[in-house]
């Protein structure tokens, strides 16, 4: 999918919402526990509830992985039925993987071949030919982390840099947008950092960025809007928690598609009041 | 496992030498391809033949998980059969993970419990908070990157801190050590970057440090060893594909000992004249 294309499915759905599907067996409503693959089945109710309205779904791979080979079977199982609902859907698989080439050429092969994602969340510290693997892949995305929603940002995200005086995220972020088109790659930067958007912006102004931290983590939808937007859109921003766990009982699925459908009310002024539907 | 259980463990074997098992089914000898779980019926055939020269085996996640199910199965029953075949040995899932709170801790999850690792390896971009889910497995480690081997790590781990004039390899070095003790960090640094080790000692005199890039990658054993080892050793130095595809034919496994006990006797030497056995 191209950077035009996605932002023609965000036109279309007058939405720029992705819901994160961080699944857990302990969280999910336990009528579900009784089926053969309650994970599973819990996505698929949430992604036949909501896949109109959002036009893009985030599988934190940590929630799947924590359950042994049940959980990459509930992993394929999601991303497949994603794949026969819409057509107009992006995938992310929220790994933040990164490690030396011939290693994240097994995980490019993983995440795009082995699953059908379109993307995958990536982490920049081991530098260019740690992600060169995943760009190799020319119709799929590398989500690069820049600024990240958690207090750990702090450590080493906003060193400066002697030379240059930029912060750690904004060289990340100056560096890694010559590696690839605005086609292959997006950055992650938090909401719970709006404020820094307007510098991103300078940096990065045409690339699309995955913005988590709305919702549980405090992140405002307003804010990263009007800091973030740009002329195709620009932004994917993720709620996972919020959304998914609104209730935990038997309306569970109900309950998302009302959550996500307020999101997306939301988004559509934000997309009107900048002209981009 | 401690720090000085490990130590002990490089004393009795006179080796520290893990073996990194990057095993790729494209890799390994043909006749495996008829059995049932080739993947595994190789690592079984190499802990065979090694598992008394080597203290740690690592085995690279990236490619178990891009084989789907059937990868997590052959990493579970490896981990299963080191475990059953000795007690001496520390083992690494070589993941490189790192995420926000409630994510790192599924996948601590992951491989502490439902897999049986000792120690996982960890991205530092994310800060403390993406760790602690690790570090609060009391008996677990882990492995921080700070230099890696590849030649990406020039794009930002050199980047050089306005305030302190640190480079931020350091200042990952520096933070992280104060996250928990000796007995459950441990840094990689890459043996191709032998000549930083002297620096490196300066500001974590007492941790062990993961060190690949010996063999494939070109790094010298001799070199990490003179700049690396401390009082308590205080390295271990991975080998992949230098053992484990030594040889591509029926006498796979009795060469990679050979290559293994090979090293094992130069690091024999090296220990002795720092007198640590």
């Amino acid at each position: 999918m191209t950077h035009e294309q996605l932002f023609q499915i965000i036109q279309k759905k007058r939405s720029f919402l992705c819901i994160g599907l961080d699944t857990d067996i302990q969280k999910i409503p336990s009528h579900l526990l009784e089926t053969e693959d309650p994970v599973f089945e819990f996505n698929k109710a949430i992604i036949d509830a909501t896949h109109d309205v959002a036009v893009a779904y985030k599988p934190n791979i940590a929630f799947y992985e924590s359950m042994g080979m049940k959980g990459w079977e509930s992993l394929g199982k999601t991303v497949e039925h994603i794949r026969k609902t819409s057509k107009d859907i992006f995938i992310i698989a929220d790994a933040k993987r990164g490690d030396i080439g011939n290693t994240s050429a097994m995980y490019a092969k993983a995440f795009f071949n082995t699953y059908n994602f379109d993307a995958i969340t990536v982490a920049p510290y081991m530098g260019q030919d740690s992600i060169s693997p995943f760009i190799a892949y020319k119709e799929k995305w590398s989500v690069i982390l820049a600024l990240t929603s958690n207090a750990g940002a702090f450590d080493f995200q906003f060193i400066e840099d002697e030379v240059s005086g930029k912060k750690l995220f904004e060289k990340v972020l100056e560096t890694a947008s010559t590696w690839a088109t605005k086609d292959q790659i997006m950055f992650v930067v938090g909401a719970t950092k709006a404020e820094a958007l307007t510098d991103i912006r300078k940096i990065v102004p045409d690339h699309f960025l995955l913005v988590p931290g709305v919702g549980a983590q405090g992140g405002s939808l307003q804010e990263v809007a009007k800091y973030g937007l740009n002329e195709r859109c620009g932004l994917l921003v993720n709620s996972s928690r919020g959304i998914i766990y609104a209730s935990k009982e038997n309306d569970f699925a109900e309950i998302a598609r009302q959550k996500a459908e307020e999101t997306r009310k939301e988004m559509e002024v934000y997309l009107r009041q900048n002209h981009l539907i």
